[in-house]
């Protein structure tokens, strides 16, 4: 994770893709979400969805999960080359979680984190907070989930 | 479900319970949110959740889990009376979710969900939208989850 003052408005990043097979799909429906476009294909083509669909908290829990494939990675990248590493703070929350079209079995999600905006915490002067636009995307192009993220993000320390 | 015409705002109904075993939380946080402090219980005590901490999306689907077997109990009950039954709409997305306290091992998840506010769509006559608001409630009373959620809802069927 970046530094408060390196951390760039527009810069918008590739976190990893997930693909919703049909066996991913059932098992998290079955433990999470248990409706039968979720389970079943032939119920699912009959569905509105038009084939076997992921839940849509399935679609949130794979972005956390490349959200977190990719910060494992890039602190990785950074100590093999001895940099400074900043570790983020809590998230205050999330908005406007939206899932546009429906994922379907077989597909593919890439997911991208791009910053909007950012400015000083005025509760906490050693963070920042930053606010980004978390997206999924098929293979096709479509998007197929968003939602509005905030985070704590340290400052870089004085003296450096 | 109801129908629009009977949705009466502030009508507040408890869907069901969810116990956070370890070994739920390590299932999921494996699969989905692989954090230290979701994984082992030592990290987790050492982390500012103070104890093995269940995902946020854990708690979001355990959330749609109990709204799911809700609706199903009800379902069966108005067929077991031979009454009519409103089918519910897609949702047009959700706001403001919250995760104001940890869940940790051990704690069981109360979820509610309270009509807040309800209009006519404007798209589609047949059709109201309800807004409401989904809350998750420790064993100690302390509320670990809340989102605004909103629903299509049909209306009664005239000459009825």
């Amino acid at each position: 994770m970046q530094y408060f003052e390196d951390t760039v408005i527009g810069a918008r990043r590739e976190l990893g893709s997930y693909t919703f097979t049909a066996e991913r799909i059932k098992a998290f429906a079955g433990k999470f979400d248990p409706q039968p476009f979720h389970l079943d294909e032939e119920a699912g083509r009959k569905s509105l969805f038009g084939g076997l669909a992921a839940s849509g908290w399935h679609t949130a829990a794979a972005w956390m999960r490349t959200a977190i494939d990719c910060r494992e990675s890039e602190i990785a990248a950074a100590q093999a080359r001895g940099a400074d590493i900043a570790i983020g703070g809590p998230s205050p929350g999330f908005r406007n979680l939206k899932w546009p079209k429906p994922v379907l079995a077989g597909d593919t999600i890439t997911y991208f984190t791009e910053v909007k905006a950012k400015r000083l915490s005025v509760s906490r002067p050693e963070w920042g907070l930053i606010f980004v636009l978390n997206t999924g995307v098929n293979q096709t192009g479509a998007l197929v989930f968003s939602f509005d993220g905030s985070a704590f993000v340290p400052r870089r320390p004085t003296g450096e």
